[in-house]
């Protein structure tokens, strides 16, 4: 291809209002353009990235004998209500009526859609297994859309969904998919971890959410440096920290006024933060619950979700909630309270191994010093469990082994669904001795449109992009100095040709611009390889080929640039 | 591949809802299933075959230089509005909120979008022209969604838009992407013609569809039998008919109690229909509109509509518009009628070639004989324009031959735009005098989805499809006889490796079911060549080669199978 013709508009200034490098970066260098909040268009460029994704991403899942296919991406709302999804999606979910009044959301997953395709077909045991994937733009509105294609409201998503007679054959196509899942990031050169994660709204046994590990990254994770263990903070299970053991003191009330938070309380009584407690008051199904952890932890949402054993993610309280509770913001603590029907109390269990420490006296402006939580707390009443994050002062759970705190974008992730939709839906196949089972499930995702800006995150420099030769718009760009120049046009369609008829996906920047903005474009742009046809070189029958990823040259006989690029893209 | 392996689940019922043979066969042989009212789900084959016809698209669109991005579905409400559509497109247009309020819509086409996405990056003449196209889920919400594929409310489209500096740019682009299109739909396989249309909501100078010829069609068009003359009947252009000179008779007022339809009168008064005058009463852009064409003659809408510059499509006249109006339903004629404001009388050029004719006395149950338009009618007070439906019973327009009429499915459809949206969003350029202009716009339209279901209704018999080989699933079936039996299964497997080998795309039925069924599914879905591996032919190391298309059996030795399948397939 000839960048004469290439429509990629490319830009010198940062735009303002671009928050994350990728962002920056796909913006600058012409993949992409901003429609509306959350709402992208891809330029050519940002395309052929994602067509090769998408090439690798096929690829993989069809050698896992996953089958495509293509659903629609307007769901009739009824799907949803039998799932019980319907409520329980909230916002997120984009709904819209047709001119007869009938509702349907714009798919932000396929579950429900799959399964109902699914179970008036399969009947018995001998159809099993089945896995079936397709690539298509899903649809969730963002409360606040942000980071580019990271969060946006509408992207390209890769869903697959197995079926399996039993627990057995699920942990087979959970396996294969994970291997692919492997594959696939691999080949698309990102650095990444699986990790252990929690099945959210989606439902299921188990689950590995696949992170690009990156600074960028919205979600935390913690990893061995001596196992494979590897955890999205939200399900990393923390050991219980025990503090030394010491003579209880006498529970007093002191003043700390206008000190509603506990760093201020510890400041103001000068006491280390793992001398202190503190709560967090969520809502959760309706119910007020308070959590409790020491000053220096935090709470982990999640683990107190599961604490309550509630079905929707815990949102903080308002102030009408904590008032009705008869609770005093940034004075609670649980010393004196008892849950109610509407009102559970969750503490640590690391809370439980403190002595003489300072929380709150459940009046303004004074807090407690001396509680001690096996004395003071009624630990009949109250729900004792590990909310708090983990963290790498924690020690690995599997293997004890030192533990390191990351940054990571999810790019994919596999559940075990189980029969949660098979049985919401009937979806139910004869096994060997005629009797009716629900077909046991898994599904299967990859955030095409995120693994694109993942990949930027990870390599990229103060020039721009730095692609891996996988997922590259091209492989190698060639930029004659002068192109008005005719032998260094000649040598340049030459080397073009000879690379073409080699299958390397190459760009002739054939632009009668100046050399220095050519090769500003190919930095910002980010091809792995670099041909430079100079003058000086091409007298003596020689090209530079600079690498974009060491900023190494090499000078190469024009007669061996195939072979030397071929050799080179393999390491890229 | 495996058809053990294949999610192809097919039926031995023809599903009761779906009202065309294309929809039948392709629920039947398991290409697709229906989610809800014109949504439909493509299952393994169908998408193999969509997937074909995409990379068909593409290559021919890239060859043209056109470039592949990738717009939202999501479009904002702003630029619609913008450009005056927003109102204009009516209830077919899905609308949606987001959760803070804001207005989109999910896209019916891409005018819109893409002129804002290049209006910005566009600034010189030296950057056009430029042609960019996207293949994508689109949306329309019909009002009666029908005909499977052909008429559902999502549906799978691609559309290119072109920019250029000047009309000549525009025609050389508009010709680029018609060759294209011929290129696509005959490497597809079908049989189509490219026919003058009408340019509708979209706007524009000129346009072509392109029609496939098939009953089903919803489209009628007229060819010539003589030249490459071809059009949609809605455009075209029928000659005036002229009828034999007579004298004037005295124009009479006769009863014709309850007959409201001009059938009804020529049938009390025993005239033939060519002596009579009908009338149709339309409502456009408020104003009604009395179109008057021959007892035996159609209106054509869109010439209606055309007549009286409207800017919207002719609906109807409601009775509340005819009474207001002054107009007696069933009983109207021009004569003594008089044009206004909100009243057009728009009159065939053939009506105006009649002589004592009879048509409606303007009073219940009344009619006129002897009406001779030329003195009856206000002739410097009304419209007088072609306005009936060419008929195969008319001469071709560019040549005088025999026209002959066709229905046929658009699959297909360029338009020249010119600058009606480039105005309306300001996408202008610098020209090579440093003045702005407006980019000169074109797009062109494929109909992907339909595009398979026409390829079944022109192709298919009482068995099932016919694939032409270019967007079949598979190519190739292998049906060993019985799958049970090693030496049929070693043939198979290394017939199927050398066909793989040789880059045929082929299916080996391993299924442990009846011959008679592998037979009939191979039918059903129309594979273009089924192999069929038997004992008896086996033992003379033979196999045999059925033709979906003719039928025809050809035996050929296993060493030759590759050659002679390759060979075969180049005329399929």
């Amino acid at each position: 291809m000839l960048a004469s013709k290439l429509y990629a508009p490319t830009l010198r200034e940062v735009p303002a209002d671009a928050d994350v490098v990728s962002q920056q970066l796909m913006l600058r260098a012409g993949f992409i353009r901003k429609t509306a909040s959350g709402l992208y268009s891809f330029l050519p460029l940002g395309w052929r990235s994602i067509k090769k994704i998408e090439a690798i991403v096929r690829e993989e899942m069809d050698r896992a004998n996953a089958q495509e296919i293509m659903m629609p991406i307007l769901q009739p709302a009824e799907i949803w209500k039998e799932s019980g999804r319907w409520k329980a999606y909230g916002a997120e979910m984009m709904r819209i009526h047709d001119r007869h009044e009938n509702e349907y959301c714009l798919g932000p997953t396929h579950e429900e859609m799959i399964t109902t395709l699914v179970k008036n077909e399969i009947n018995s045991y001998r159809q099993l297994p089945v896995n079936l994937y397709q690539i298509q733009s899903k649809f969730r509105d963002e409360r606040r859309p942000r980071y580019g294609l990271m969060r946006s409201r509408e992207f390209i998503m890769k869903d697959a969904y197995s079926f399996d007679i039993d627990e057995k054959g699920l942990d087979e196509s959970y396996k294969s998919m994970y291997d692919a899942y492997m594959n696939i990031f691999n080949r698309c050169g990102l650095t990444f971890r699986p990790v252990e994660a929690d099945s959210g709204a989606i439902g299921g046994s188990g689950t590995h959410e696949f992170m690009a590990i990156a600074d960028a990254g919205e979600a935390d994770i913690v990893y061995c440096t001596a196992c494979d263990y590897a955890a999205n903070i939200e399900i990393g299970k923390p050991g219980v920290m025990k503090q030394d053991e010491e003579a209880y003191k006498d529970l007093e009330t002191v003043d700390t006024p206008h000190a509603s938070t506990i760093e201020a309380v510890a400041d103001m009584l000068n006491l280390p933060l793992e001398k202190t407690i503190k709560a967090v008051v969520f809502s959760i199904d309706g119910k007020v619950v308070l959590a409790i952890v020491r000053g220096d932890h935090e709470v982990n949402e999640i683990a107190v979700q599961h604490a309550v054993l509630g079905t929707v993610e815990p949102e903080m309280a308002t102030p009408e909630e904590l008032e009705k509770a008869g609770l005093t913001a940034g004075f609670i603590s649980p010393v004196g309270l008892h849950q109610s029907d509407d009102f559970a109390i969750v503490v640590d269990e690391s809370v439980m191994e403190t002595y003489n420490v300072c929380g709150g006296a459940n009046k303004k402006d004074a807090h407690y010093i001396n509680i001690n939580p096996k004395r003071d707390f009624d630990v009949d009443d109250i729900i004792i469990a590990p909310i708090r994050l983990i963290t790498d002062d924690d020690v690995c759970p599997c293997c004890g082994g030192t533990l390191e705190h990351a940054k990571g974008i999810e790019v994919g992730q596999v559940f075990k669904l189980g029969t949660k939709y098979s049985e919401a839906l009937q979806a139910t196949f004869l096994d060997q001795n005629g009797r009716p089972n629900p077909m046991v499930m898994g599904c299967y995702g990859i955030g095409v449109s995120r693994t694109l800006a993942a990949a930027i995150e990870q390599y990229h420099d103060e020039n721009g992009i730095i692609w891996p030769r996988a997922i590259a718009p091209f492989e190698t760009v060639i930029v004659p100095i002068n192109a008005k120049d005719s032998v260094l046009m000649e040598a340049s369609q030459r080397i073009y040709d000879a690379l073409h008829q080699a299958d390397v996906d190459v760009l002739l920047d054939d632009r009668k611009d100046r050399a220095g903005v050519k090769f500003k474009d190919a930095d910002l742009i980010g091809y792995p390889l670099r041909i430079t046809v100079s003058k000086s070189t091409v007298e003596n029958d020689e090209v530079e080929i600079q690498i974009r990823k060491s900023g190494e040259t090499i000078t190469c006989a024009i007669g061996m640039v195939t072979s030397k690029v071929t050799e080179l893209l393999q390491d890229l």
